[in-house]
């Protein structure tokens, strides 16, 4: 015997799908949504589904869409000659948090990692070597994880861009801002004790 | 300039309004839900409208129904004469999860509270005036948090139900299951101590 009616269960249950909501937090979500004012509760369904049905693909750069370009790419001022390698939409937003890159992007939407079945195809290794082909590229920056997938994903692109004339960079490694030293990893000192620049 | 169409922004900022979802969540969960399959993310959206569209207060408790009354006061199962007030349908699901309650309940869906304009007639008094009023309440239990409007509430009740032949109790206060005295603040310790029972 449930304590709640059958449509107040399955919301719970879809709400608890979400990344980090647990049943609890489902609970509370579920519980806000059938007290708050009707329309904002319409609104945030609507919204979703307006989301699933209109935003595609950029046709260049595979960020979020609405038409065949993304908003980014079709900024006639941002150099399209500086290309940010990113493993998702999402990650383009720390980016321009920074307010100072004036590039583009590219997104992969995932990361080489044959044993999981994500080979260059997955990746969309072939949209990468069409834009590199139309000669506008002029450097690569690659903004991916520094995970095993990640040095993967990297040694493949920088081979794709063997061959035309693009510079290939990576992200700088070291300590993160605000970092202490003592409580960093071992890995991250390493890379910073490597990395190290002229005072 | 955004980095994402509008319908990506307009999901991200419906979701940041969710109670315990900041500016970061709501990204991550937006990204979340462009990537999965397009029937998840609509099996939500669907969700939540069809719970606003169907679900309504119970007609006599208040909780969620789907129909006239709700999945509890329609179990003939239940003890229809012991009533436990309870302020909101989520608080329910903590008593049910005890699995020995075996009454019923009453919602109030607000606590008194006088400042923020909520009186007796936004708490609901007149229903469960009703409610008593057929004489098959034997016990009332205030389950209403141990704050100031729980007080101001509690006391109303009590009231309300003095005339009728009704018993009215309220949960013990005392150390929480698990609860350290060390770390228990100082009105808790007094509230066990006051309420000590022979060991």
């Amino acid at each position: 015997m449930e304590s709640w009616p059958a449509a107040v269960e399955r919301l719970t249950r879809e709400l608890g799908r979400l990344p980090g909501v647990g049943r609890r937090s489902a609970v509370r979500l579920t519980h806000h949504l059938l007290r708050c004012p009707a329309e904002d509760a319409l609104a945030l369904a609507e919204a979703l589904a307006t989301a699933r049905d209109e935003v595609r693909p950029c046709g260049r750069c595979g960020n979020y869409a609405e038409s065949e370009l993304c908003p980014l790419c079709q900024d006639a001022k941002r150099d399209q000659g500086l290309v940010c390698i990113v493993e998702k939409p999402s990650d383009i937003g720390a980016f321009e948090a920074t307010g100072r890159f004036r590039g583009v992007y590219h997104v992969l939407g995932a990361l080489l990692s044959p044993l999981d079945g994500i080979g260059p195809a997955e990746m969309g290794a072939e949209r990468l070597r069409e834009r590199l082909a139309t000669g506008e590229v002029r450097e690569l920056v690659l903004a991916v994880p520094a995970s095993t997938e990640g040095e993967a994903t990297s040694l493949y692109i920088s081979r794709i861009a063997h061959g035309h004339s693009v510079h290939v960079t990576r992200l700088a490694r070291g300590l993160p801002a605000g970092g202490g030293i003592e409580y960093s990893d071992a890995l991250t000192v390493l890379q910073a004790f490597e990395g190290r620049i002229p005072a």
